[in-house]
This record gives C-alpha cells, structure tokens and sequence, in this order.
C-alpha cells in the first residue's frame, strides 16, 4: 500500500547500501524526498537540508537519518519539533543525554521514534531470544572480530573522539545480547587497546555480570585477518545456543535450528512501519550505555600505531 | 521524633566526616547498625556485612551506602531486595547500567532510593534555580579548580579505572548545573588532560549546550594551588548569577543575595527522610551521565605524570 511517506536524511553510505534498498521493497513506505548537501538521487525531490526538505514537503510523515553521528541530535530535535516520526541510524547520538532528550521530547510530542539497532533484525535474533527467555544460563562468550580495513576503508572518523573504534562494530553484538539476553548484565571491568596514534580502541576485553554473577566475555578486534568473527555462545542448562555469522545462524545443542539471508534493514523498517501506524516509540539505550561505561571504567593501554 | 531506623554501610573517611554527624543531627533518623569488615563504632551494632545487618537487623527501615564504588551495585541490590530504602553516595554506581538497574529495582519493589548527590544542597543551590527558571540564559561558565593534594591526599583510586580523576569533585559541578537549568544541555566536545602515568584526567575542559545553542563551557582542573574555585556563573537578560564557594554563594546582578556555611549532608538526610516518609526515590542519572559522555567523547591529551 505504500502509505507512509518517508524523507531521507543523510545520502551516504549506509543509506545507499541499507536504507534505500529496504525503503524501495518496503510495502509500508514511499521515498518522497531527500535531504543532503552533497547527493541527490535521480526522481526523487532533493534538497540541501532537513530544515529544506520539512519546508518543501510539509506532508512527510516520518524521516529516517542516516547523518553523522554529531549531526544526529539536532537533525532528530528538529524533525520531532514538525510531528515526524523519526528512525535514528545506531548509534541514537553522540552521546546518551541527547538520546535520553530525544526520547523525552518525541513523548511529549507523541511522535513516534525508533533508536534502530539493525542486528537485532538478524534471522537468528528473535528465535534466540525466545528459546533463553525459559532457560538458566550459565556462560556468555561474546567474539566480535573483523578487519578494519576491509569494513571500513578510509574512515578515519573511526579513530577520532566520538568515533568508538572497535566500538562501531562492538555495539552490533551488544545490540544483540541485550536483546536474547532476558536479565540486564553489568560491566565489571575492560581492557582496550588504544593505537598510539589513535582516540578509539582497536581492540576491547569486556567482562560483564548479571546480578547473579552469570560470566559474560566479549572479546571484540578491529585486527582480525582471514575469517571473519561475530559470535554469541550462551551456555544454559539445556546445552548451548551459538548465534553466528552476526545473527544470520542459530545452533542449539549441535543442531543447526535455522541458517538464513540476513534481511536486516528490510526487516527492520517493517518495524518502523508498526511503530508509525501504531504512534510508538522503541527507543533502548542499552547498547550506547554499555559502550559509555566501558569508557568510563575501561583500563586504556597503548598498543601499535594503526597505519591503513 | 527519630523515627526512621538506619544502617550505614561502609565506614570510611566520608561517612565519619559527613554521614555520621548528619545522622546524628537529625530529627529523623536513628543509626542503629554500622556494616563494614574492618570498622565499628562504639555503642553501635557493628556487622562485617551488609547480609549479615540485614539478617541481624531485620526490622532496619533504611540504610545509606559509603562504600567504594564498586560494591554499591550489588549492596544497594541486596537492601532493596530486602524492602531497604536506599541512600547511595555520589555516584550512585561505577556504571550507568548499574543505576538504571537499581532504579528499576527500587520501582519493582516499591522502595524509596535515593541517588544522592550533595552539592545540590548546598546553600544557594534552590534560590539560583528559583531565579533562573524565568529568565532567558545567554551563557554558563563553571570553574571547578582544586588542589588534589591538599582534597584527595594517597586516593590512588582516583587514577584507576572508574576512578573518573577530575571528575570526581566535578561531577559535584555537573549535579548543580542540572539542578538549576531549566533546560537539559549536551556536551559537544572535550579535552581530557590524562597524566602519562594515570588512567583518569587530571583537567578537562568541556563544551556543552543546550537546544537553544547556548554556550556552556566547563574547566575542571586539580592541578590548582592558592586559592580553589568552585565556581558557576550563568549569563542572563537581567545580569549575572553566580554560585561560588561551591554553591554557599550566591551573588546576583551584584548583589550579594545569600552567603551561608553549608549544611549539605543535613540537608540531604532531610530530604532523604522525606523521600523514606513518602515511599518516593529521587534517582537522577544526569551528573553520571554527562561524565560517561565525556569519556565516550572526549579527546584525551597525555600530560605529565602525576606524582603526589
């Protein structure tokens, strides 16, 4: 039916990978403009800012931005001021106190908003989630582990204040074990390693709990080579539950349960299309806040130079 | 009337200074039992543990938290499971996580926790954000300026992991500047002067601003001699305000409006028994929050070591 009309914030990367894809085979929503200074997309209305398109298309219903993390707030403040329903890329913001505003203010303008984790729409993820939601679970190990240089060539903003390093990733599989996960787990001390030339670490050893003591170990690296890493293992009572390939495949007990193409994006705007008809929001800070507290409490210690 | 009976947890050099005196002032509360594995107090019930009041207790109604950081998470758990209210010295945990569970704690089990943060009874405190709450802002300034060695002296923790070094008398800064702004406010960017041999700033400088884009610059700095400064100034449309001597201060437009000894930990245990009587908490995460973004965001700059 393609009744919600969508404005897109931000023409980059991730919105010509993910979002434009999804938003064209999604049922739910029609791309009516773009706001970016730099890109305009052929057929569709363009203009060179959010402030722009808002005027220019008064009837928009809903905006997804796809900006700089350090253009997220005020963009989302400014969309929320117009009644739109907002979809905020992973991270919600630069830092938590303008997510918790952001939440704040969508509330009371009643306009739905979705802080949107996309690896919580991997194949795997609800279906695990379901079969620990009954189980005690005794062990988490969590391997997060790929090349910088082959995900993201050429992006220094990585390295920078703000950036989160091995963060960037990281934040994927914490999206994901706070979602299967049915208890809220705590940081109890991390390492990161920091290049000497850079602010963000390239590699971080995080050991959670939750309140009754349950080992979680993430292992995240920016320096894997070969094959790549992203791994969740829950030991229970029941046998082990292991959810690879960043959620695309789920093995219970040996048996592989299900192996399936990730849909990610084309999923989750499914969701931001249940959240717009329904006016609610879905706005879980959880995964920003344990990156934040791993910055707060994490042991830094140098290591080599990062030269791409 | 002393009717609310307390257990204090954690009987180091904070809760002699301050704790103790206010609870003995006060017209509410009782010290009726001490936790702490190496420290009793004469004429006290004294117990190693809080498990072990708790059991020999049973009938305590509240109990207050000074103890090290990192145990308060699991302590203020252990109280509140066992229908406590709360007192947590500031911060209220070594995480945000950590908070935001025991908030959901306290609200499931229908008990009064009370995240205390002392600086926001400080004498001028209520007066400054009763004028400012009617009048435009047009830009803060907060200098927060003190000697380590003279405030902190062999607190080694401070430049451990969650130690937050600066931020540790700031965040004191950060919990009256929330108070008394009427709006929230971001943090945009920041330096972090991190001693080469300290996990944890010595200085920051930090740049924030609310919606309205003003301009909220704060220095922290523990490297300073001579006179300290614990200073806010807030710019207005009808003149200066400023909280100096740590909020016992008050000068408006010139005028000197109030000037007072601080009674902080007093007035906090009032406000304590208020919550306790009206089975409410009073759980503000912001002062934690906005040093959690300083860390996620801020650009660290190595310094001289550090040598006390």
């Amino acid at each position: 039916m393609s009744s919600i009309d969508i404005g897109l914030v931000g023409v980059g990367k991730i919105a010509r990978d993910q979002h434009l894809p999804a938003i064209d085979s999604s049922p739910d929503f029609r791309l009516v403009a773009t706001a970016d200074p730099y890109t305009r997309l052929e057929g569709i209305d363009g203009y060179d800012s959010l402030a722009a398109m808002l005027d220019g298309v008064p009837d928009l219903q809903a905006v997804a931005i796809c900006t700089p993390t350090h253009l997220r707030h005020s963009q989302a403040r400014l969309a929320l001021e117009h009644g739109k329903a907002v979809l905020l890329e992973k991270p919600p913001g630069a830092t938590l106190s303008e997510v918790e505003d952001l939440e704040a203010l969508a509330e009371r303008r009643g306009c739905p908003m979705f802080a949107a984790w996309h690896s919580r729409f991997a194949p795997g993820v609800a279906q695990a989630r379901e079969w620990l939601a009954e189980r005690e679970i005794h062990r988490i190990e969590i391997e997060w582990k790929e090349d910088v240089r082959v995900w993201h060539p050429g992006q220094a903003w990585i390295w920078e204040p703000g950036g989160m390093g091995v963060f960037d990733p990281g934040i994927n599989a914490l999206s994901i074990v706070t979602e299967i996960l049915p208890q809220p787990f705590f940081l109890r001390s991390a390492r990161l390693a920091v290049p000497s030339n850079c602010q963000t670490p390239i590699a971080a050893e995080l050991a959670f709990s939750d309140a009754q003591e349950t080992p979680i170990q993430a292992a995240f690296d920016f320096r894997q080579t070969g094959p790549q890493t992203w791994d969740i293992h829950v030991d229970t009572e029941d046998g082990r539950l292991s959810l690879t390939q960043g959620g695309s495949r789920l093995v219970i007990d040996g048996q592989v349960v299900l192996e399936a193409e990730e849909r990610e994006y084309p999923e989750m705007y499914d969701h931001f299309a249940e959240l717009v008809t329904g006016r609610v929001s879905d706005v879980d800070v959880a995964p920003l806040r344990h990156v934040a507290d791993a910055f707060l409490l994490g042991r830094r210690e140098t290591v080599d130079a990062f030269v791409e």
